[in-house]
């Protein structure tokens, strides 16, 4: 028996990806264009808070033909530098660097995903209009990808002056969609994004010209993510080879404390000692036996502090209730942060929110919005660590339920959200996520059930002002008559004492809720916040 | 403000999944050692199908150290020719030709991410020994990935004679492993593999040195699944274009009919009439709108033949039903094969089982086996558009009551299995998927109704028996006592003429099932089928 027919072939990574393109989220034509309109606004979002500036990004759908789309994304943000135009756009696999911080994206293979299916649905090349920041010129590009070859296909190239100083990028492509199916998940995406970036002017159009305008509500920036070494625990070899390869250190200790987070002398000394390494071995002389021993050393080793959550950028409770009221416009306003933590060599901050009435809809069970490094989750919720948590915990003990008006908020920023797919879609059940997001939102519950309590109290108040109010002019009639008075006494004063009554205080809730319903209208005004600290407690 | 801190980088594919090994099932070291196994045994599987060749392979786990473990895999398949070995092994998206036709896998990622997740949790190199068919020699090489590069790295090279005529690969790797949790998952794995491919002997040697040791119960592979021309419906512009690029023919009529899957002249001109192109039309003269419109014409136009599923290869209910009585000795089993149907393009053929009692463990629901292309899949079952269906089938009205022991088999092939995730772990519910499952699991259904009723009647006929031949010498007794006889008679004859009534027919069951238990044992005798047709019904 003769081996025929198996011959073998390299591809290239956008060959790679254009034949598994439900990888990257681009199964169908619904699917595309739902992943296509998130890429864009991710990485626009980024684009703006790369350079400091407050985001303004205006998307618009625009119908072609039946099925067809144009997607246009206009955003301020730093624009794409002259040179890297071309791979930016054309290249898979070429991207901003990666560091080791928080961030939406990993590596920028969605946006050019979404330009490859427009391209293999249309035929249409890309329309990229970009000033770059600190550039002298405007770029009008029109490139394809060359999918065998992984490089981009210049069709169109022209500068003019940058006279207005402008900086920013425009998209626009046509793709094949599903608009009547993805309408529902494009348009909750674009909405619970303007909830966590409420320093955003995030604005939509819809292919029959209906506008989503969600201006923004705060006028600063949160503090940017800091870029941090690896931490120790969660190093592999590969890593650590890297790190040898490039280091300029000369010892062990020094190389320890300049490329590891958070390893001191004192530490690095220690943990020297329990792999039995002299603290002098000069990294550069390293065999691989030592790489491995160091490498299972570090994971072994039970004294490294623990990532410091300094680096990450949590949203803040300020900006987080300030997101919630101005798009939902509740009666009842909960948020929290919980202290900083870690899982495996990772920081993670999680923050919760419960809101109430008003404008959020009546559900058979509590809404649940979620958010990864401010980007909202949309899909496979069922499948989230939050709704594992909603599920547990025992809502009654708090006054709360089935069928009450109530949305529950689950963020997280991390220097690696442990995102169970590639889709990013959701979070897996990691007991150190879990542990704070039960604790956040029972701590939410609790003044929720402070406010349910007092809302109760006016209630059996008003019912009871009104039996006095309808009552006590009979009686007072009745009894003037009986005790032969033509003179009936004005009951109104005495109606209105009964009703002084205080409210007992709320034994359970820790910190008496201030309830704050009616401060901030459905479009709240632009706060310009001046104090330096948006997310202090 | 100024953009800093913002710069690009380009990397390779191994790195990319180096950084992202989540995407191919390598989140941790539980799932890793799992995927590793079941890469590794996918890869032997088609080598040695590729060659014709009886699978024989030989999985062995080993402890090396407190989460170190040797993985080694043998096959008697065709081996990897010399001049591919390197980088067959250590050059990621580098692997056999695609093809358009039913197969396990899609590029081969597998099995090299598997030893690049060994190399970065161990750092020891992939051993391999190869004896290609058709080649002189025996390979013996021991080899790294250079990950940042994306290209082998040679350690040790050599060769010897082949003299006995050898022929497959045996590979060995240490990886970083949690056996504890993924026992359960790899011994699924390795028993089912066996249940769907019957004509394979496949052992497995846990750590602690218990074998699994499944012999094949056939000895004849089923016929090879061919390779096919894409069907128009479903093809992209890109596929489009590199036809184009690539054809001899030089007329419209001639590149439809020698490029597309059942298109004859015919066919081929009625389409062309409604795209308004001439027949004669060269397709190297082709502009970009052209192929827009012929791309959106093949999407639309409605004459195409289905797709032709006498490329797949379905196992075939004999070595189905046989798979399933050497794994799980049932008392009933029936299986039955799905005529062929397709979605979109792609062929697929169903065929499902259901087994009754004998080893079949009691559990609360019934239990499921997937297989997609003679995979099984473990994981994510109540996702999948199987578990769904069962899910929604009337189990009552067949006598199916949760509690009994019963495990249903679904297994699918096609061209394309629409699976909804990167890590091939479930099914999507694709409407003709979906129904094709229904009708088959409900014809196995009535039949299994029909040997629950025949079951109950025996019993109940049991029963009865019991009763004559108890009572029935006490009457005899007695009567003749009455009588004043001294004789009593023999009640035997009486008893057993009394359990001859025939059973009435089975009424609603279409074929009245022949009921085979016994037939064949738990290890049941090797086949030696000199059938031409394994899989006719």
């Amino acid at each position: 028996m003769a081996t025929t027919g198996v011959t073998f072939e390299s591809i290239s990574p956008a060959d790679f990806f254009y034949r598994n393109r439900s990888i990257a989220g681009f199964d169908n034509n619904m699917r595309a264009l739902y992943t296509a309109v998130r890429e864009l606004v991710e990485n626009s979002l980024d684009a703006c808070e790369d350079g400091g500036f407050l985001p303004t990004i205006d998307v618009k759908l625009s119908e072609v033909s039946s099925n067809w789309y144009k997607l246009r994304v206009k955003d301020n943000g730093i624009g794409v530098p002259r040179d890297h135009i071309l791979p930016a756009f054309g290249q898979i696999l070429y991207g901003s660097k990666y560091e080791h911080k928080q961030a939406r994206g990993r590596f920028g293979l969605g946006g050019k995903m979404a330009f490859l299916f427009g391209q293999i649905t249309t035929s249409e090349p890309l329309h990229v209009i970009t000033a770059p920041v600190d550039e002298d010129h405007i770029f009008e590009v029109l490139l394809r990808q060359d999918i065998e070859e992984n490089k981009p296909e210049l069709v169109k190239w022209e500068r003019r002056k940058n006279r207005d100083k402008k900086h920013g990028c425009t998209l626009e492509f046509t793709l094949e969609g599903n608009w009547r199916s993805a309408k529902r998940f494009i348009i909750d995406y674009i909405e619970q994004t303007a909830l966590i970036t409420p320093y955003a002017h995030l604005k939509f159009t819809e292919p029959d010209g209906t506008i989503h305008d969600f201006k923004r509500s705060v006028k600063k920036l949160p503090p940017p993510p800091t870029p941090v070494n690896p931490h120790p625990k969660g190093m592999d070899i590969e890593q650590l080879s890297r790190l040898i390869e490039d280091t300029k250190t000369r010892d062990m200790v020094t190389f320890l404390r300049t490329h590891f987070h958070r390893v001191g002398p004192k530490t690095a000394k220690a943990f020297l000692k329990t792999i039995n390494m002299p603290f002098s071995q000069d990294p550069r002389a390293l065999k691989p036996n030592d790489l491995v021993k160091i490498a299972r050393g570090l994971e072994v080793f039970n004294k490294w502090l623990p990532p410091d959550a300094r680096v990450l950028s949590p949203l803040g409770i300020k900006l987080l209730e300030l997101g919630i009221r101005s798009t939902l416009n509740p009666e009842f306003v909960h948020v929290t942060q919980r202290p900083p933590n870690s899982y495996g060599g990772h920081p993670f901050i999680v923050e919760c929110g419960l809101a109430y009435g008003g404008g959020v809809p009546m559900k058979e069970s509590i809404i649940i919005y979620r958010f990864a490094n401010r980007i909202p989750l949309i899909f496979d919720e069922y499948k989230d660590v939050s709704a594992k948590i909603v599920r547990a915990i025992p809502w009654s003990r708090y006054r709360i339920r089935p069928g009450m008006p109530i949305a529950a908020f689950v963020a997280v920023v991390s220097t690696k959200i442990p995102f169970k797919t590639a889709g990013k879609e959701f979070i897996a059940d990691l007991t150190e996520l879990e542990y704070d997001i039960r604790m956040g939102l029972m701590e939410c519950a609790r003044n929720l059930k402070g406010h349910l309590r007092q809302k109760e109290k006016v209630q059996r108040e008003q019912v009871r002002a009104s039996v006095y109010e309808k009552y006590l002019p009979i009686i007072a009639r009745d009894i003037s008559a009986l005790a032969g008075r033509r003179k009936i006494p004005d009951t109104k004063a005495l109606a209105q004492s009964a009703l002084t009554i205080k409210l007992d205080e709320d034994v359970e809730a820790e910190e008496p809720t201030p309830v704050e319903e009616g401060i901030l209208t459905t479009t709240p005004p632009e706060i310009d916040d001046t104090d330096e600290s948006v997310e202090e407690e």
